[in-house]
Formats: structure tokens, C-alpha cells, sequence
């Protein structure tokens, strides 16, 4: 009785989230210590100690109906002029609270933009290996989303493919970096040739095309990297952010949207995304933890502990004979599979508890995803376990 | 360049939330305590103290990473446990953690209802007056909202239209009780003459027709009048709850759905619900608040503190000339405009610095609806200003 395209979610619900639960089951057979659950990105790091403080410092200061009330849709206005001061700085871009829409997390940034954008058949761009969300948000609004390929060595997007792809009917790309799954971080370079692309295009086509990143690993990254903001790089571009990883945060659903001043129709588009927070139910972004994250603009999570991790775990299986880019982001590694079958290969990996989300869950099979965000001690026990699973392939 | 539909949107947008906007600008003008706003549902009663106590506890007591961190998209099984021994307990009903699953707000709760159960151009029923976001919700998934009307004097549904208005395509029915904008409770008679009329017309159209009660309010009763439990009357029934007027944490968006144990393909439904609190964006109930509630299931905010305002409210009104049904709960009073051009009443109230919003939002011309969850002292000094409106129209 339930409708026709749920009926084929829930038959094919996701398996990211399917092995999550698996994982819960096998803990309660084997044991939790004795399974290895690589399957979910839910950060094993504690959000800094700043946010514990901001809330009881919120809670006695502050007004109890201003801190858990309604306020405008897109959030409180003081909150998104901290936001966007601090992009402003940190970018040498100049915004005001005008940019800034504070969302239920990048999940629900992401469905108020498609929302707002989307007429039916309108089409999408994305490059696989992607999060597999990004499906499901642009059906979510009567779209189509159009897969480009990356190149498999770099995992850079396909350039050539991409500006192949993009037609009349192409509204918005959607990008993703520090990448999910690969952890690769989109180089400077390719940014201004996407841009330099999309410039083109609109023009062939007398179009608008929005260009879309989605940033929730933005802090997330290794070795000093940098991340190119893209709203210096292009104008009709808007940013997905998220505090789930930055600090650890993501069950309190708290994020916001950047919108460049200079997009094509930038105050409709504004109001709309006000208008879309609401009617698709969001209404707002949880009060007390927009308050929040007011005051914790300049916290950070320890993200050497996830470096550790990456290192350890990258190094064992380059060792031991996996091939693997070397992740300068999020908390993903991306090897290939030993057998070109992931789901099979990802079955085979269960004999072992490890527990390990095919590549092609991410439009990407002959791989599979590893979310290391998990004790560093954890991933230790877990090598013999590896050392076993290649064995079998490596005679 | 933003879609079709959001154009449409954006014109139109919100006449409540326009007012709430306009209240701001009218304040800044002539100061705050001379702008009678009583435009918008934001509680002004305080939550209970024990909300506060709860956060502490919380966070100094449990994992910071279970606190914020990613839990099943249908919420965290100890807090729905606690709240299915909590409801089981209240109406003698028998549901455990799988009857529940914990959303953002009323708002996000209807929207995951109506994504699991409409196909496009499926009908969903509801009365007028109704509170207006119920058509944008049914239009996200394509669905038609048909409009039943009441009856004008008592502002229950008019049954023998409902029955008429049911068609082979109907597939939910929305109740929204105690109401907004009336403050009415449907009555036991009500609720049994819906439910017999529903099971009739399942029979005849071999369907499941789904009956959703929107319970925002349920809490906020007077003169110990009692609010009917649909589960106990309809099994093809929800619930959708929100602590937004309970507790007066409406920007926390948190709530539940319950789901009756014996509707029609339960299984597929919870789980249903499930993926679409994933894939709407929504990805589980703002994780601190749902752990929170959990402590607060038996707190309450002083419902008193509105029963006074609805008593000053009302009896001024009354006595001036105005004619209104005597709401016995939510915050809302509908009285008939003094003209039936309800927009242009409206106009005219703004002279006055009172915001009203016009019965026609709520798809009841010739009506209007004043929110009272404001200041007692407020709703005296406003008292005047209605005079004087009224004064216009009794010459």
C-alpha cells in the first residue's frame, strides 16, 4: 500500500545503512571487539569540549524561548553574520548573513537547492565514484541525475566526458571534495577548467547552470592540503556545508548553504531556498545547535587522529598488495576489489567480519569504501583479518 | 532561473511568515510594545525547567559521540521505547519501538508520511479551515489535497461531504485536532462517524485509505476536555507529534510518528518511513533533543498561562461584537472578520498595528485567526486597538 517508488527503496534499501545494521547484528553474536565495521562514516572523534561549553553557556544566558523558538527560516540572523565573517575571512571573499542559509546538515542543504532549482526532467550532473544520496535527492524533485566518470588513477572528474555531457537541460552539477568515497581532494587545476567549462556552456546555451559542492569533509584533510573555495572561482555556485564532520556533529542535523551574491537571479533564489527550508518540512535548522555553532566557528576536531588511522590502514594494504590512491581527505580509503565482482568480493569480506560498502554502491564497482573513522586499536585487530581475506585471492 | 514551481512559491509566499517579517519591520518602527503580532504559532510560555536539567545530565553523563552522532535514520531505540511505553501507558494501547519513529518536527513527520504513501495525482483529504502547509506538503510528492468543508458553527467536519469527496484515488485523510486555526477538538462522535465512513469506503473501493492526525496540540487543552486517540478508533491510522507546543521547543524540530500495529503492510511502511527520513534530507531527528525528550516524556509547559490569554482574548472579542466558537485548546482564536472580505479586514487591522492573518490562508474566508501564545500583558494593552477596528464596522 505504500507508493510505487518507495516500494523500490525500500527493496533495495541502502546498503550502507544495511550493513550498519548487519554490523549491529554480528556484534551481537561475535561480540562487538570482534567485528570490523568500515561500513559508516560516523566519526569515532569527540567534538571539541568548546561545544559542551557553548551549550550550557547558551542555556544560562540566554532566553529559553529565543534559543529553542522559531526564527526565520534560512536562521538566526546574528549566526549567519558570524558564518559568513568568517568565511569572508578565512576566503577573502566578501559576504554578508544574505549568503548564509542555515540547514538541517548538507543532506538537507542539498534537497532545498534541488528544490529550489529543479523543474521536472531538469538534469544533473555528478562524477563516480559518488555518494549515492545524490540519486535519490534529485529524484526527490522530478530530475535526473547524469553520471560523469572520473579518471580511475586520479580520481580528478573526466573533463573531456564532462563537458560532453552537459546539455540544454543541464541545471546544476553537483561536486564533492574532499571526496566520498575516495578522499581525494579536487585540484585547483581542475576547478578552474570546470569553471572555465560551465562558463562556456552557459553561454552556448543561454543557460544557467549551478554548480554545486558539497563540503561536508571540508576541514577534514591531511598533510596541509589545500581546498579551492569555489565561490572565487566561479559565480552561479553554491556550497553544502555540514558540522557533522568538522565537529563531530552529525546527529544534530546542523549545516548551511552558501550562495554566491553574484549568481544569476541571486534574491529569488535566496527566498526560494527560504521558502523550500519550510514546505519540505525542515522549517529551520535546530535552533540551540545553530546558537551553537555560533560560538564555535573556530573549533576543530583532532584530525591527526583519523591521520593515523589513514596511515595505518593505508600502508598495511599497499603492503599487503591492495591498490589504493592515497587519501588527502574525509576518512575513506577507496581500494580496487581483488576481484573485479565487489559485491561478491564484499561478501567474501563478511567470512572475515570485515565489513566493507561496495564500490558500486558509489557508481563505481571494482572497488570498495573502508570509513576509517574508527579506533585506531580497532583497525590494528583488523589487518590479520585483511592478511586473510587477500590471501585467499593472492595464491 | 529557479524552478517552476518555486516561482510560484516565492510570489505567494507564505502570508504568515510574510506577517511575521512584516511585525519586525512594524517594531522597528514604532517599538515592539506598540505591535500586537498575533500572527504566528511561537510559544511564548517558557519550556519546563526540566528540558535544561536534561541537557546538562546528558551531556555530562553520556558519550559525546552517542549523544551527536549517527543513530538508526528512525531515531534511537531507548527513546522510542520510552515513548511507546509512555503513549501505551496514557491510552491503554499496546505499541513498542517499532510504532515509533522520531522526526524533525510535525512538519518533517508529514512529510516522510506522505512521501511513503502517495503516488503522483493520489488524493489526500482534508477540512477546511486547515493550516495551509498541508497543500505544499501533498504537492511535494504530487499528490491533490481535496478540501472537505465544516461545519461553520461547530467547526467539525462535515461528514456527509467527506463521504462524497472519497474516491478509488484517496489515499490518505488529514485531522488536524485540536485545531489550528479553530482551537476545536474533533469529538468522540466525530472520530468514530470518520472512521466508520473510512472503513465503509475501504470496502467499496477495495483500498487502504490512511488516516493521519496531526497532533501538535494535543497538549495544550483546557477545562479537561479530552482529545480522542485515533489508534483506538481506526487501524489505518498515524500519528503525527511534535514537542514544538508541548514542550515549546519549536525551533528543536523534534517529534514522532506513530504508526497503528495493524494497518495495512505495516512491515513495508515503518520501513518506508525509515529510508524516506534518509532520503528527504531529514536523516534522523536532531539527535541531543530526541535523548532529551526521552528524559522529558512527563513534563509539561503551564498550559494556564494560555487559558488566561484565551480568556481575556475571547471575552473582550465577544463583548465588542465579534462572533467566535470558544476554542478549547491549541493557541488560536478564529472569529468572523466584521467584513467578509477577509484580506481587506486584515488590511485594516494593520492600521492598528494588530497583525491578523485572514481565514482565507487557512481556506475559510470571511474569518480571521489571532494566535494568543503572547504576552498577557500585551493581549490587555491590544485591547483598545480592537475597539477601535471594531468601531469601523458597528457605526
Amino acid at each position: 500500500m505504500i507508493s510505487k517508488v518507495m516500494m523500490d527503496y525500500v527493496a533495495n534499501s541502502s546498503i550502507i545503512r544495511a550493513m550498519f545494521e548487519e554490523g549491529k547484528r554480528l556484534s551481537s553474536i561475535y561480540g562487538e571487539e570482534n567485528v570490523f565495521d568500515f561500513s559508516i562514516g560516523n566519526p569515532n572523534v569527540e567534538p571539541p569540549e568548546s561545544i559542551k561549553k557553548a551549550v550550557v553557556e547558551i542555556l544560562s544566558e540566554e532566553s529559553p524561548n529565543l534559543v529553542h523558538g522559531y526564527m526565520s527560516n534560512s536562521g538566526y540572523v546574528d549566526v549567519r553574520t558570524a558564518i559568513s565573517n568568517n568565511i569572508s575571512k578565512k576566503h577573502n571573499i566578501k559576504l554578508n548573513e544574505d549568503n548564509i542559509i542555515m540547514t538541517c546538515g548538507a543532506a538537507g542543504g542539498l534537497n532545498i537547492l534541488l528544490k529550489t532549482l529543479l523543474d521536472p526532467e531538469d538534469e544533473v550532473i555528478t562524477f563516480s565514484p559518488f555518494f549515492g544520496e545524490y540519486k535519490n535527492y534529485v529524484h526527490n524533485f522530478n530530475g535526473k541525475l547524469v553520471i560523469v566518470p572520473s579518471n580511475l588513477e586520479t580520481f580528478q572528474p573526466d573533463l573531456e566526458a564532462f563537458e560532453a555531457s552537459i546539455t540544454n537541460k543541464t541545471k546544476a552539477v553537483i561536486i564533492n571534495s574532499p571526496n566520498n568515497p575516495t578522499g581525494v581532494i579536487y585540484s585547483e587545476d581542475t576547478i578552474k577548467q570546470l569553471a572555465e567549462i560551465l562558463y562556456k556552456k552557459q553561454t552556448q546555451f543561454s543557460s544557467s547552470i549551478y554548480l554545486i559542492s558539497d563540503e561536508p569533509y571540508r576541514e577534514i584533510i591531511y598533510d596541509n592540503v589545500k581546498v579551492p573555495y569555489i565561490l572565487n572561482y566561479y559565480k552561479n555556485s553554491f556550497i553544502g556545508y555540514s558540522f557533522s564532520k568538522s565537529l563531530s556533529l552529525p546527529g544534530e542535523r546542523i549545516g548551511y548553504i552558501v550562495s554566491h551574491s553574484e549568481m544569476d537571479d541571486f534574491h529569488n533564489v535566496i527566498q526560494a531556498l527560504n521558502v523550500a527550508n519550510r514546505i519540505l518540512g525542515f522549517v529551520n535548522a535546530p535552533s540551540l545547535f545553530q546558537r551553537v555553532i555560533g560560538k564555535c566557528l573556530d573549533s576543530e576536531v583532532d584530525v591527526n587522529i583519523y591521520k593515523r588511522n589513514r596511515d595505518l590502514l593505508y600502508n598495511h594494504l599497499i603492503k599487503i598488495g591492495f591498490s589504493c590512491i592515497k587519501p588527502e581527505g574525509a576518512f575513506y580509503l577507496f581500494p580496487k576489489s581483488l576481484i573485479p565482482d565487489d559485491k561478491e568480493f564484499a561478501k567474501e569480506a563478511k567470512k572475515f567480519n570485515l565489513l566493507i560498502v561496495p564500490g558500486s554502491t558509489f557508481g563505481c564497482p571494482g572497488h570498495f569504501r573502508l570509513s576509517y573513522c574508527i579506533s585506531y586499536d580497532k583497525i590494528e585487530r583488523s589487518l590479520p583479518q585483511f592478511d586473510k581475506l587477500a590471501k585467499i585471492y593472492f595464491k
